[in-house]
């Protein structure tokens, strides 16, 4: 078959597999923020169904064989990297057999489910069977991958969420943290207690006023909500196809800061599909780089640019009007608030200097996990034990330890990284923004984030997936990744000469 | 291969198809009630790729021989007429050749657009020649079809809506009722005249007040909340799957009746959904049977129960609770207004006595496109001609006439009969419930529609497709479809002796 040819059969091949993909994305969306508890068993059915679909779409035979007949092609680099894409994809779905898939999905789905009332009861014993179950499933299917892919099997793990990556890299970017964090750690909170207690805001916080300014926050950021929703569901998260992002956003009347900044958040990770490069739009190429920069996009505008003193004067008149003029939400109040430093159990609640520790003790301990150097049993031990080490403090249970997330019970190993590698290429990008373009930080203080978006469109947005999540961090900023950067950051930010 | 293993791998085949079929009403859905603009483009490749996908699914060459193989086998009379339904299905989805799938895809696509304009503009010439186009593909897959299924070229195009149903059999019972209305209508229209002006209701009326009404209405009737949802679209509709049932709905603040009736009609199809058996979900014998049960069930619920005295009695001090107490919506004339009856040009707003009217002018017109016996650009004439035959009326602007419904433009022949259908089967339904059980209607002056649910669920909804639609009415009320039900219950209703 001409080369030129088969690229062609597989660019329409792939568009098909992506809108399938889309399809379930709206049902996903769907289920979490409209859908009556009376639909929950036929929706499974629908999702299976159309996850089942796309499998077959994308391991059918026809593909690797296109896929070996475009390679002699004349390509141009997009294209090119667009049927490396394909390549990679293909790879990995057709490595696995259809019997590993489907007891991955029934051994995690079983785990799940036991997890969330393991949790509740802090009960790890009640769930380690299942857990043991997913483990051993999942080292079948990384020995599988990394077999093809010629990685160790924890790399072929991590490259499922963010491809490039490796452990040897990442565990030397985090234990240069892990060095770093004890002493500032300390300095910030000295400086903390001596600058005086937390300010409170008192509620409650209607969550009308909250959802008003929260729409008004994102539009603000680039949200465009022509093309995309805001709704409400247990837990924040954001989806959707080109043209239809959709975010969404969980309300607490005791705390107007949290829903903001998850919308925030969520603002980011929206921004950057819907400024992906229109022309790709359906083909791998053209897909959001790895979890690493997705993440990076977040917090770029959650913790990078919206809690920079310049966006913080512009947030703290809007809170005034909205919640009435309290001590709080005065403007130095306010930033201290953002700036708030406090080591604590739970990752999702974490602040950015304290965050990454909980990243670094489940990278640690999931490759010990999958080495066999740590046992299922001694994981809550272990847990506690690295705990103490990172920040100093013991949980009082395991659901405030090594239950608190569903990862590793949905089969999510090698994902955890991704968060801190996003923070810290969140914080080397925005710093080279705002050195490319003096205008970026003024530019938030009147709520301006023109200048910033353009500078992210032109050096992340539109590369998509065009060059590897490294490739754009170096065009972008000069350099690879660094922990330097987010080190220096958080000087900057909290222990400023 | 074993005939019972092939009815089975049938009834695997069928779910998945079903599940397939599901998941794009939860598309068109969201399409209508959540999707921004910018989502469109995308999603119109979502439904096409999902259609194709159930297209393949439905033609399967296997499923002809697994259908000849089961055909062999012991099956009880719920899987036996499952099979038989899945040969219908087959058949005529198989028949129909890609190419001309394609085409009508086409085809319709582009004349529903134009009409769109053609409409607002009035100007029917604009849209005649790609309503030839689609004339034109309708007879030749109405020709294939009806080879296929041994039937007149408008029957196979009637059977795709109400499968049993027959021009013969359609066109005795509209002749009956055309030579009964002219009388009728008189009659009714003279009396209503010597009764006084039509009551007006003084708007406006907020849209919070209609749709809280509206939801309490709709729960009185038996909707299930935690099965369903009732949200807000252009057009009224009800979709969805098993377990999760949704209806939409349309307000006008200067109409509190329009939409309020809307949300029972569509309440009405939903009841019908939500009692159709759970052990057959998923199989053709479990859907629902043709259109004109469906559209009897929405309308005994719209135009039989909810317009009774009995009923508005119950209704008139909500109405009046909502909106203030105002003369229209005392009991009596609230009555007046929900027996109201007008000639007018528009069919979606007629009133039940000349409803048929509409139909019956579009039933004898597509014959006549269809046979050839009328030219197309002679149809704004013929349409005008038959209007004024038929209510003695004239529409001042194609617009007001073969310009207003949107079926033929998108290649519906054969469904208008339905609806009048629906309403004599909704009369002989409700007549034969309200014989059976005498509470019924006592109990409607109290919202207590449990007797009325009851008699439907045994006797209509628990039957699906298992069996005929004339075996449900005759099973229901002791005879067949009969004009003369729907006559008496006109003259019970507006000229009781």
């Amino acid at each position: 078959m001409n080369g030129l040819n088969a690229y062609r059969d597989l660019e329409t091949h792939f568009k098909k597999l992506n809108t399938v993909g889309d399809a379930l994305s709206v049902l996903h969306w769907d289920a979490s923020v409209m859908m009556p508890a009376g639909g929950a068993a036929a929706r499974s059915d629908q999702l299976a169904a159309l996850r089942g679909i796309s499998h077959e779409l994308m391991t059918d035979a026809r593909i690797g064989d296109l896929i070996d007949a475009a390679e002699g092609a004349a390509l141009d680099p997009w294209q090119a990297a667009n049927l490396h894409e394909m390549r990679r994809s293909y790879l990995r779905a057709s490595a696995v057999p259809q019997r590993l898939v489907e007891a991955l999905s029934k051994a995690t789905s079983a785990c799940e489910h036991t997890w969330r009332s393991a949790k509740l009861e802090s009960d790890f014993a009640k769930v380690a069977p299942l857990l043991q179950e997913v483990l051993d499933l999942t080292l079948e299917e990384a020995g599988i991958l990394g077999e093809v892919l010629g990685m160790t099997l924890y790399d072929a793990l991590i490259d499922t969420y963010e491809p490039g990556a490796s452990a040897a890299a990442i565990g030397a970017i985090f234990e240069d943290y892990a060095a770093f964090l004890p002493g500032f750690l300390g300095s910030v909170l000295e400086k903390q207690k001596q600058a005086g207690e937390k300010p409170v805001p008192v509620g409650p916080f209607a969550v009308e006023k909250q959802e008003s300014l929260a729409r008004h926050l994102a539009a603000t950021v680039g949200f465009d909500f022509s093309a995309g929703r805001m709704d409400v569901s247990a837990h924040p998260f954001s989806t959707g196809y080109a043209g239809d992002r959709r975010i969404t956003v969980s309300y607490n009347t005791e705390d107007p800061i949290l829903a903001l900044m998850a919308a925030l958040h969520e603002t980011g990770h929206a921004l950057y599909e819907q400024n992906l490069p229109a022309e790709w739009q359906g083909q791998p190429v053209g897909h959001a780089r790895g979890m690493a920069i997705h993440e990076s996009q977040s917090l770029l505008i959650e913790m990078q640019a919206c809690r920079t003193p310049e966006f913080v004067s512009f947030l703290a008149p809007l809170f005034r009007e909205a919640y009435g003029d309290q001590d709080a939400f005065q403007e130095e109040n306010l930033l201290r608030l953002y700036h708030w430093v406090q080591p604590g159990f739970i990752r999702v609640m974490a602040d950015e200097v304290t965050y990454p520790a909980h990243v670094i003790l489940r990278f640690r301990l999931e490759q010990a996990l999958l080495s066999g150097d740590l046992a299922l049993a001694d994981l809550p031990g272990a847990w506690n034990e690295g705990m103490q080490g990172l920040l100093g403090i013991t949980p009082p249970s395991d659901r405030f330890g090594c239950l608190q997330d569903i990862h590793w019970y949905t089969g999510s190993f090698g994902y955890f990284p991704t968060y801190t590698l996003g923070a810290m290429t969140a914080a080397q990008l925005f710093h080279a923004a705002t050195q490319a373009d003096a205008a970026i930080l003024p530019g938030l203080s009147k709520g301006d984030f023109s200048g910033l978006r353009g500078w992210l469109k032109k050096n992340v947005h539109s590369l998509a997936s065009s060059v590897s999540s490294d490739e754009i961090v170096v065009h972008a900023t000069g350099h690879s990744l660094d922990p330097k950067a987010f080190e220096a950051h958080l000087q900057r930010r909290y222990l400023p000469n």
